[in-house]
């Protein structure tokens, strides 16, 4: 019995209009990366399970996918452990193995690896699936891209704002304009932490704080008290709540709130700088807008923290984010490597893309000029012309057989083929080939020896 | 304590250099199954096991890398079978994913599941990793990409010679030329069998004659009448350890000795189609020759059989191979669907430019310009102008931080630099920049005006 086939939940198949418009996007995204001085590199999809396992939390452990060891994977595993048949305790006993399930660690993994070859500062790309067994539901995949840039060795705040151009000019060339870029600096958010007393209980200030959106101010009050963050420090926090006005105002609001903490006073002189070369160099597109609501990976980050929010009017989550994080390497005993890096979205903005129809009309074409098929004495006559367009560059092609001329054209048709050629017998005698435009339905005919014109129409 | 982290045997991490090389061929081969009027379809990282399981042969399930189900993957596992202890017996049940083996069966899964989205004939390439848990060595590793063209639902020989031109495309565009394109018709080698009564043991006669080129004329006899094949039949063969001669020749002895067999003939007829159109067409740089010696996958194809060398002199197999193939999709129950395809072995490729030196020396430089940082006021001019020839294309970048002069030069040295950009205090003063070309070590000043003169130099 032949099976009905189909492919695991949450992955997908991609078809060549998908194809083409994830090439688009990864097109000009690296465009850009390169521009900016960023180099690729790739990793293995799978790593070794300590390479992984720990780094994400125990949520994250649960999530990475395990790979079962080859051959007689029992073999080794103990009776002892056998016998409890406990999955987690059978799991590193029968897998050593497990896909990637970001390109962060396998990038600090790497960046320990070739210290030796790597000339620091070092500014990477990587664009590479990653997977996570996470339950699929609309827009969660278990198999997606990830799309990163980050550079290491390097502790000066030009980063910061050379990230800040690479988003802008990478949306801006997607036509994708107005995004908001969000701005915070974790040592502002300790800052206000150490201000209102409340530092131990840091990180539920903040993911109450970053929940202002959507739940409110007097929501984010009633989590923090919930949290045993105290009344007194929420009064304090009170300004926090109302910020608002251009990012100098926030700037001058903040200096105010956080003159007394020394970590804070750095936080706004960090910000301030970064507002500042912006102003100077300005955005093509993007708008720049400090957010002491952010606190995306608090745990992770220790300086800048950057969001992407699409366009106003197009409901969709971030479609980018990143920060600054020292010791990334520390986890695999290098010391001291500051780095800081954005991601792209890239499910999200091509989502956003084809919301507002910013694909350009030319992915559709995948075939310039299709010759009909009259025969096989016909066809031959038709690949000689192929080949000749194909060695000058033109997407060409015969159609394989001589089917019905009604079959034909409709393949032409359905590939969005602007020119049709056709080579009868008649064609063959007077060396010559009909050109049909699909567009306008008009016929021209060119001797052999005109091909070039042809070329030129094109 | 710090883990020293490593990779998984057979696996590797590609550096920026190694990424170029390889995005370079990718490239070459991706625009000529473009023009030739491919299109691109991705599948998912990993299959449900029952796609892949069954359709490598034994051999085959047993380098497939399986995926352990998540979370309490025990709990499904009834008593009786984990009590036995066997791997084989528990696989099933922990494991319903697996690793892509080859780009053929999730094409042909795609193909079914997908038919009615498909205009017909479906030309189509992938490019993708696949990964085998086969034992690492020189050359062989556990992840790889692989890279297929296929057209199927199509039954002409045109397919056959657009595949040829193809290859000859690819590997001249590559600049490596002299290939040897081998060719050979499955149909040839079942009437060569029937011809001298071998048929019954079509296989174990090819899998022979395939060695001749390794093991001489004798060890051939030799093996051949190890498998079972009679004295007489391999006196009858005798014509076949001996052909030579051009195409023409070739293909005049083997109608001759095949003259009774309708499949034979029927094969030669097809070679003689395709040896003909080549001789009109005209290869640009590949030899193509007929091989009756060439028998992979015997199991698999049904026509054609092609398979690339390297150019003579270099040692290395093939570099490509695919053939004609009946019945793609029959096993997940789609019925007559032919078709035929070749494949690129890109790692070898990827080794033979760079053991003849045909990579581009423009693949070596990752960074036009490169602006020395003299101090934060310095850095804030320097990215100015960066940010201008970035805006206009230009790869270009400023070192990160206030570092020794000797250490940023010696930056710009590793990352081959064509350009070193100045702008200290006096620049600054003079809204000027210099230029130094790092090659002749000459230095030349421009205005800030005069950017884009600079940008004509580049």
């Amino acid at each position: 019995m032949a099976q009905k086939p189909s492919i695991p939940k949450g992955t997908r198949d991609f078809s060549p209009t998908e194809i083409a418009k994830r090439d688009y996007i990864f097109g000009v995204v690296k465009k850009h990366f390169k521009i900016f001085g960023f180099q690729p590199i790739e990793t293995p999809s799978f790593e070794n399970s300590e390479t992984l396992m720990g780094k994400y939390g125990d949520e994250g452990d649960r999530l990475i996918f395990k790979i079962l060891n080859s051959g007689d994977f029992l073999n080794k595993v103990d009776e002892a452990t056998y016998s409890i048949k406990d999955s987690r305790s059978l799991t590193s006993k029968i897998s050593e193995k497990a896909l990637r399930y970001d390109l962060t660690v396998p990038f600090a993994r790497y960046v320990v690896m070739h210290q030796n070859e790597i000339d620091f500062p070092f500014k990477r790309y990587q664009i590479q699936p990653v997977w996570r067994a996470d339950r699929p539901q609309k827009g969660r995949f278990r198999e997606f891209y990830q799309c990163d840039a980050d550079v290491v060795g390097a502790n000066s705040l030009l980063q910061e704002v050379e990230l800040i151009q690479l988003y802008d000019s990478v949306f801006s060339d997607l036509k994708l304009e107005g995004v908001t870029i969000k701005l915070n600096n974790r040592k502002i958010l300790a800052g206000i932490a150490e201000v209102i007393g409340a530092h131990d209980n840091l990180v539920n200030f903040t993911v109450a704080l970053d929940k202002l959106d959507k739940i409110g101010v007097e929501g984010v009050k009633k989590e923090m008290l919930a949290k045993g963050i105290s009344e007194e420090a929420i009064t304090k926090a009170a300004p926090l709540f109302e910020l608002s006005g251009d990012n100098a105002s926030q700037l001058l609001a903040l200096k105010d709130l956080l003159i007394q903490s020394e970590q804070g006073s750095k936080g706004v002189e960090e910000l301030g700088f970064i507002i500042n070369a912006m102003e100077h160099l300005q955005l093509q597109s993007a708008n720049l807008e400090i957010d002491v609501t952010l606190a995306r990976g608090l745990n992770y980050y220790t300086g800048a923290i950057f969001e992407v929010a699409a366009p106003k009017g197009v409901k969709m989550g971030s479609i980018g984010g990143g920060g600054r994080y020292d010791d990334l390497t520390g986890i695999f005993g290098l010391k001291d490597v500051s780095g800081v890096g954005i991601s792209f979205g890239l499910d999200r903005i091509y989502l956003v893309l084809e919301e507002l129809g910013l694909f350009p009309e030319t992915l559709n074409k995948s075939l310039d000029v299709l010759c009909i098929n009259f025969g096989e004495n016909e066809s031959m006559a038709a690949l000689s012309l192929v080949t000749e367009l194909r060695k000058q560059g033109v997407t060409a092609d015969v159609y394989p057989s001589k089917a019905k001329m009604q079959k034909q054209m409709k393949y032409a048709n359905n590939r969005k083929v602007p020119y049709v050629v056709l080579i009868g017998e008649n064609e063959m005698n007077t060396n010559t080939f009909v050109v049909k435009e699909m567009a306008s339905g008009e016929q021209y005919t060119y001797g052999l020896d005109q091909i070039n014109d042809f070329i030129k129409r094109l």
